[in-house]
């Protein structure tokens, strides 16, 4: 099926009709329904599907038909299945969302793929090696709180052991949603490319449609536990008071100034941080909030940068307690260096896409996770003329999206070739 | 029973174990269970329970018994009931509390008034008119959002066409819950006095256990909605944010500086400012939020001191929205003025508790309400050691609720008789 016929099956799941953003939430309805799409289109291909014990899924387009008996007498013989595809070349991306998220942000690489297998076999090429469309569950990290979940378990960066625990904010553990165990979905394969819509101007102000990725800056997410004295808001002089919320504005200032002294000032010089996520106990009008829990995002363009933000932020909040008469506990949730995508292989798909930009990106993604693992990665962008990301706002213009079809197919057909 | 047996039954209703905090939201479990043995007491002593359609409760003592069938007679001849009682007596407050508060707001006017009628009837004191305990509907405004609900519907304050439609957070209306219509349950009353626990130090500084209500002050509660833009947090530049969070946060310590320059700066002149209810979209960690709205709590000596201090909060969070591309919505939910409770009323008391301090609160209370429907009200508080409010820190000695009781009984029999 062409990318247009394919987008616009794919398009409705999940969208909110009231703000036109999505909400694809790892195994829950809309995101279930994303998955049941990806397995019916990739059938209709003639792609046979993989699943692992995490919620992944890889779609394989293999070279020569696999031969059940064969497996099925290895795994009788009490050896590792070979669900692995020796020389394997993945693609591929995430169908989950953001809370009101826009509609390209992950769905834009799957459905990406599946076009570019079907232009790759109206090119008559014949796969030397298994291609695989992967779909990662949980990128965004929105249900349990960890993103690139699906491709660090796949990996085995993150024991199951730790995952299993994780828990959405409904209490429901990770452990009591999938079985968990071991993957071999990644076994045989020997390199990862993810198309990806850009989150960001850098391709509009280049004037390019594609681009490729060199990095993944280093980035972090820490909790803030701002701990004060609840009590009665009328009653409660303003001297006597110990509110936590008035540590967690003045740090929530902080922050954005500490990181906006330094964004974008000298050469290549990042410097990102938000709160976006909060939580208030008792969260009533009329109470001063015990407790007041907050969730810094912090990216910055090398790994010293990162650490200075965070001291400085972290400074902040432990002078403004102390005037409030607060507390405050800082908890890193996940901290990430710096991923320096695969040299090697970023040049040769440069090679396949000549004159396309090499440009860094602030945004975690599953490609990261694959390189920090062993699996050599490369990422291509697609131009977003918002460059808004994690927004209804996101938007890439269909021709835009089908240069990426094409640079996709293209790389894809040098490598497996 | 002594109040020391009914306060042991009721301590544990809605306890939580981890915090010691109380939550009896509204006609939920805990809540009910608290009206149950509320009903369950009053019968006990012999008194008549009487409810209406918005779930207000008054147990009364008559005078001489009611005979039914005369009531009835009337009912059939289509006449108004004779619910009223002509010169009724009400004392009572309410069971309801916020998430985690403490176990005397509310409960210890309910528990000294089913004591103080032990006190009486041990003292021989035969009614010359009904007294009534009353326990009025959601005093705190937790679950459907407007502080003294059920007084507002029995007095007439607060259109039921108006209320019917108030909604909790997941959305159940008033009208679901409740049957809703007219109250009679006030009709023949001719004042009403509460028993409060005292929400501040006051008596403490003054070395009193009790003490008398001249005035709440005004206070109001407002909504801010800040409007920013939805974008990605690792690869929005600073410079290109729209983030409501940031004007929140500088509005939040905007207020807290604009009540704190006026609170106790010069005789009576009392300002405060609280944000203690928070709601952001999407509260995703790597999102800039798209919207942080915001719960302002204003309080203040006087109705210009009131505006004064809400005018300054207001042109800040302007200033600040102008200066991160954001926008900024302003919506009085609920204001009140001053109330100044009965002269008359209140002169009567402390004639019968002879010395004791007559102090100002910036809590609302159902006696509020009364007072300004046209029931001439009045207040007794009791001293609150810790003078911590809508807190599991709030804490009283038995000695001084029991001095709080003996008061009680003292004024009521003094209305009475």
């Amino acid at each position: 099926m062409s990318f247009e016929q394919l987008w616009r099956d794919l398009l409705p799941v999940g969208r909110s009709a009231a703000t036109g953003g999505y909400f694809r939430q790892p195994f829950l309805a809309a995101e279930r329904e994303a998955a049941a799409w990806f397995a019916e289109a990739a059938s209709a291909q003639g792609l046979v599907l993989e699943t692992d014990a995490f919620g992944n899924v890889v779609a394989w387009w293999d070279p020569v038909p696999v031969v059940p008996d064969a497996r099925g007498a290895l795994a009788a013989e009490g050896e590792r299945p070979a669900s692995g595809r020796e020389g394997a070349v993945l693609t591929g991306s995430h169908l989950d969302s953001v809370l009101d998220g826009g509609a390209f942000d992950g769905p834009l690489g799957v459905v990406s793929a599946l076009a570019a297998v079907d232009v790759l076999r109206d090119r008559g090429v014949t796969p030397r090696v298994p291609l695989g469309i992967g779909v990662f569950m949980e990128e965004e990290g929105s249900r349990f709180g960890l993103a690139c979940l699906g491709s660090r378990l796949a990996t085995g960066l993150l024991p199951w052991e730790t995952a299993r625990e994780l828990r959405d904010r409904d209490g429901t553990a990770l452990g009591d949603v999938v079985a968990g165990g071991a993957s071999t979905l990644l076994d045989g394969v020997t390199c990862f490319v993810e198309l990806h819509a850009e989150q960001g101007r850098d391709l509009v102000h280049r004037g390019a449609a594609v681009g490729l990725a060199s990095a993944i800056w280093p980035h972090g997410r820490y909790r803030f536990d701002f701990c004060g004295h609840a009590d009665h808001a009328g009653t409660t002089r303003m001297a006597d008071r110990r509110d936590p919320m008035l540590t967690y504005a003045a740090t929530a200032l902080a922050a954005a100034e500490a990181a906006r002294s330094g964004d974008g000032m000298g050469p290549g010089r990042v410097r990102r941080a938000t709160f976006g996520r909060l939580e208030v106990r008792p969260n009533g009008t009329n109470a001063i909030p015990s407790q007041v829990s907050a969730w810094l995002d912090a990216r910055a363009s090398s790994e010293v940068e990162l650490e200075a933000l965070l001291g400085e932020v972290s400074a902040a909040a432990s002078a403004r307690a102390a005037r409030d008469g607060t507390t405050v506990r800082l908890t890193a949730e996940s901290a990430s260096g710096e991923v320096l995508f695969d040299a090697a292989l970023t040049r040769r798909l440069a090679e396949a896409l000549s004159g396309v930009p090499v440009i860094p990106t602030g945004a975690g993604h599953d490609a990261g996770i694959l390189q920090q693992a062993g699996i050599p990665a490369a990422m291509l962008f697609v131009r977003n003329e918002t460059g808004v990301s994690h927004s209804p706002a996101e938007h890439l213009t269909i021709p835009d999206a089908l240069v990426g079809v094409t640079a996709l197919a293209d790389v894809l057909e040098s490598l497996i070739t």
